[in-house]
């Protein structure tokens, strides 16, 4: 890796990031696809943004990448939104080109795309556990991509009602539906096709909670965690016992780097090199 | 180089910067010497600066260098600076600890480490073509170590002038002296131990250009021309042509990055060490 003045820089800002091995795989992708470009993590928490962002204007940007807590934060800063963005209220990749600032969301592309290899989306039943920034990220990409119902529910309620709302105005129908009774949340989890975990319980400090009772599980759902680690968290082991096909949040964020990096040179990788650098990226770390 | 929240960042401020290879350099001694640091250059004007050092102070910062035209104009940026880069006005490089940006000047260090490798300082005259930024970090660290006398002309009046008062200022003392008159500028060129241009003369556009009139050498002179590209400037060729010695400014560029590297990562790297770095940059480059 050369650095010069040609190199294209792409910041990735968030606080804490310790635990993020996405630089690693994305230099590499740079890296192994030729590309002068370099990933820098900046520490930044959203009181950080307005002097960081004068200072980035500075600099030979190719886009950044932005994680928790600036992804509603940043929007402030952007020139331009994605609708899908623009929807679900929050960014984690920006691309630069001309000095234009442009946010999109590939959490929601991510997901779909992790999704779409499992199960259909049209005329599916959803039930989304957990209404900030993932849930909100997923269930735009599900009603985007035609989903029949959707079933939110949220340990803060104004989140869940506020999500269903856009979310019935962005379809102009009613697809979306918040509950928050405990005898509604197990009559919507029944019905459910996909049954999606994007609260964060099961992941640390929370391992060994699951957000719903096992007993409501049966064999033809299909289940998804946000969290991959733990790869297995307490309510896919639950999904794994009850006989459902289940997978955890893994590849969305594979796919997310993947899609980002895209959006932000300008070349698409496929998924199967993608796994390849970002196995690679593992073992070094 | 796997970079992490862990790697320190090291901008280059400068307008333009295409030419320099000193990125390379100092990259690839991070890498040899083990260090978790990455050099960055940043294509900025005074202008900009106002608004990169607001976000620069988010960046995890081990130091920034500069060159021109940023050399006078980071001053008002920095918190503390060097004695020697306060005489000289101009900061080259920046270290950044626990917050506190502290600004030095390698160019007079460079530049001195370079000379005494060739002759004593104390008890010398020297005549200095050029009061621009490279003149004063020269004649200031003539100054202070310890020179007899300082001849100092400038196309500028007012800069000799400036820094000749400035000089005997510093030195409590009247060490150097400003000439304007050809004859008086010849008599000095006569007396002088060590000529030195610092005036750009003899660079692109001014290839084949001389400050001087090249019948005032004398074999026992030591000639020296900042500008090393081109290596022999038609000064160094007068010079070599009246028997004098002479050498030009790439070992004091060598040494001004080896020091200014020392200071901001802390390690030391030997002259011979760092030449092996310069060449290796050069022939990748």
């Amino acid at each position: 890796m050369d650095i010069s003045i040609n190199t294209k820089l792409v910041l990735f800002l968030g606080k804490p990031l310790g635990q993020s091995i996405s630089t690693s795989v994305i230099n590499l992708a740079y890296q192994e696809e030729g590309l002068d470009f370099v990933r820098i993590p900046v520490e930044a928490a959203p009181e950080d943004l307005s002097d960081l962002v004068l200072g980035m204007r500075k600099l030979n940007l190719a886009g950044f990448n932005v994680t928790k807590p600036n992804k509603i934060e940043i929007l402030q800063y952007l020139d331009q939104l994605d609708p899908l963005a623009e929807a679900i209220g929050a960014v984690n990749c920006v691309t630069c080109r001309d000095g234009v600032w442009k946010g999109c969301n590939t959490d929601a592309e991510g997901f779909l795309a992790s999704l779409k290899s499992r199960c259909e989306v049209t005329d599916k039943t959803f039930f989304c556990l957990g209404a900030g920034g993932t849930g909100r990220a997923i269930c735009f990409a599900l009603a985007q991509a035609g989903a029949k119902r959707l079933f939110i529910t949220d340990l803060c309620q104004a989140a869940a009602q506020s999500l269903a709302d856009s979310l019935n105005a962005y379809c102009s129908g009613s697809i979306a539906e918040w509950i928050t009774a405990e005898a509604e949340k197990n009559n919507a989890i029944r019905q459910a096709d996909v049954i999606l975990n994007a609260s964060g319980i099961g992941m640390a400090p929370h391992l060994d909670e699951s957000p719903m009772d096992p007993a409501l599980l049966s064999p033809h759902q299909l289940v998804f965690d946000a969290v991959y680690n733990p790869a297995k968290t307490r309510l896919l082991k639950d999904a794994e016992k009850a006989g459902c096909t289940f997978f955890n949040g893994r590849e969305m964020v594979m796919n997310c780097n993947r899609i980002g990096f895209g959006y932000i040179t300008g070349k698409i990788v496929t998924p199967e090199k993608w796994s390849t650098y970002m196995e690679a990226a593992e073992r070094l770390s």
